[in-house]
């Protein structure tokens, strides 16, 4: 027979990557908490209706529809997976906005679903992290989202720089320089400069339909340098007279100037070519990225005033990011910066000689577990040399011996497994070692 | 526009939802982790050759199947979404075995999803919390389970009675009656006892093909009365001389003796109609239903000796237990058991009266969120009553009022939500007040 397998672009995640995911999110939970966010969670699959026409045309095609097996072949399924979590949420709300309190805080850690080509990096399952302020458009919801990635990825131990941008200003040069109807072209292509260069932008702009006037008034605008604050100064002059730009670099000027009185340490740049692909953003565009590791994006988002008006609602406007929780794994496993105490491992194995020594081992596993002491009793006294390569081979490091003369001396032969040494020890003195590790 | 809705059978979880749901799911893994349990995480969608066949025809028929976009809609798609956690740790262990350490101990938390008439208290995605020791046979961990059970049932503060029974002993009871290929008629009709009564599964039984006599010879076991030992007892007689029966009684007995050692104080019965309706128990069964509300069962499993055989890895054996955590949630709300601290929630909202106010409201949030307190600063100077509005529907228990004053004096006005109490305070002043509650 073969081995089983899963689908491609899926993964087991065996309890040493859970351990590790299960830090990484709590710690993005704990903080979320100190700022007042709730959890919620929305069902994995969505009706079709919800979903449809939502992520444009490529997202509708990278859908995952499911089929009850009452349902014909051919008829088209109702219900579909969940996409992301923030086309669920504006759904959540609208659906619940008579029992929400607005400004309403959430966060939400779920799982999402993409019939993306598998490649490395990129699954078909996988966990996205989002927290998002909805109903205030006040600049201190993005101030607060910024302390946000400043306090995970200070208690993660991860060097970052957060990337700033601002869609009003990108529209307001698409105004100046006479080409407002194309400013998704515009920052589409902007986004991909880092990518493919100044040359194939601007080529991309002129395939885009473009003027040739347009792209070289842009120019200036693609090659801006210099600190934030000279950056900021000459985007606000070459927007000046330009009433959406001028209301980008407002809102711009003030989150800078929060930051400052909040005293924030995070390292950040003014970014225009961070346009993140989303059409959906109307202000502030967060991105960020770690320092000491080659790999994208880590966390991004930005504010929307128009996010559940696709459920009827409008004119809400919210804030959100979304922390990739794949891509902070890798970084943290590239840097080795998971703490030992993660895995909440088990801190003592007995291991026993006989059925006699097996029902004592039991009564004192018994007694440590009372004191929050995390125990494994090998289940059957096995050959020694098999229990204790089972504790090897699990990093557990104690293991606690009995055989008859640690029974009649009601105490066991306590192995440290990481220098060798052995001792004869009480129940008392083995509770007072365990605690003091 | 109508409100959009979600597909029947599935739920949103809202902030009060979740943070119960992340108690009951927070205890459980505490008591896992003190017994050595690790967590797993399997992909939300098997291969249907991994699903299609092991949950008998009527499961086959629950199955949800997941279509690609660029699948044809006659073709028959190749991936379903888990019915359960059984049959993937099968083929998790399976496809793993080469890199795990056995006895393998683990436990996992994840949505699973039937297509299922949804009706009340039956959903279409529900999570399944299991607990398994694969890869020995040894009875100690059946008695960990049972420890596991009393362990998080006390923990959560919910009066249970663990059900208790062994698959032998039913197939040595067929046996005995003359009837050893009906074992699975009788324990499906068996199972049925409490919902059909007597009279009902005795006519079940003859319709499935049973004797007379044979039927008649089961009266007796399907009547018997007493206390556990005296059921046990007459038990043994029935079996005496019936090999498989005998065993049964065996481990059994060695349970119950396991049990006593360890001074189990779990309220328990020996249950011969207990046989959960699933075919690949080969040993012990468990059940447990909570005293105080009557839901049915609110956790179950037992031992097989061949799960993974149906994935060409013969004669392993394993004992795992599933908590229900739909009904766990149902039983804690009925009886009120939720600890106030699950919410989690904000300990202190400041309330400004202008963007100076803000600022400095901003400033104090920073300090406290660094001493780990939940704070909330409400985000834009609105009117007053708004802001105490907020933080009464959210039920945050102190709002700390700033105005001209109290900046100048370097304090904040502190109200009590609860008695309506006032009075101004310092930053350490509040710090202490807050930790003290």
């Amino acid at each position: 027979m073969t081995k089983p397998n899963i689908p491609k672009g899926t993964r087991d995640f065996g309890p040493l990557e859970m351990a590790r995911r299960n830090y990484i999110f709590s710690t993005i939970r704990n903080v979320f908490a100190r700022y007042g966010f709730q959890q919620i969670e929305t069902p994995s699959m969505e009706l079709m209706s919800t979903l449809m026409g939502k992520y444009g045309e490529e997202g509708d095609k990278l859908l995952f529809r499911i089929q009850n097996s009452g349902e014909k072949a051919n008829e088209a399924p109702e219900k579909g997976l969940r996409y992301d979590l923030t086309v669920p949420f504006a759904r959540y709300i609208v659906q619940h906005r008579d029992e929400l309190q607005f400004p309403f805080r959430r966060f939400q850690i779920q799982p999402v679903w993409r019939a993306d080509r598998p490649q490395k990096g990129r699954y078909r399952e996988f966990y996205q992290c989002d927290v998002d302020v909805i109903g205030t458009d006040s600049l201190v919801s993005e101030l607060e989202l910024i302390q946000i990635v400043e306090d995970v990825y200070q208690a993660l131990g991860i060097r970052v720089c957060l990337h700033l941008n601002n869609r009003k200003i990108l529209a307001g040069i698409a105004e100046v320089i006479g080409a407002p109807d194309k400013i998704i072209d515009i920052t589409t292509a902007i986004d991909k400069l880092d990518k493919i260069g100044l040359e194939n932008v601007n080529k991309e702009l002129s395939e885009r339909g473009l003027a040739d006037d347009s792209i070289a008034k842009l120019q200036p605008i693609l090659a801006l340098q210099g600190s934030n604050e000279e950056k900021l100064d000459a985007i606000a002059e070459v927007l000046a007279g330009n009433e959406t730009g001028t209301k980008g670099v407002e809102e711009m000027t003030q989150i800078i100037d929060l930051m400052k009185c909040q005293l924030s340490t995070i390292n950040y740049q003014l970014d225009l070519t961070l346009a993140r692909g989303l059409n959906y953003y109307t202000g502030t565009i967060f991105e960020v990225k770690a320092l000491d590791v080659q790999i994208g994006s880590i966390t991004g988002g930005g504010r929307y005033d128009n996010l559940t008006g696709i459920f009827g609602l409008p004119n809400v406007s919210g804030v959100g990011i979304s922390f990739g929780a794949d891509r902070i794994y890798d970084v943290l496993t590239e840097l080795n910066l998971y703490p030992a105490s993660m895995m909440n491992a088990t801190q003592v194995l007995f291991a026993t000689f006989g059925d006699a020594e097996l029902r004592y081992a039991l009564k004192w596993a018994k007694q440590l577990r009372k004191e929050n002491i995390r125990v494994e009793v090998y289940p059957e006294p096995a050959k020694m040399k098999k229990q204790m390569s089972y504790a090897d081979s699990k990093a557990i490091p104690l293991v606690a011996i009995v055989g008859g003369n640690e029974m009649e001396s009601d105490t066991v032969m306590l192995k440290n497994m990481t220098t060798g040494e052995q001792s004869q020890v009480t129940i008392e003195q083995l509770i007072n070692k365990i605690k003091k590790v």
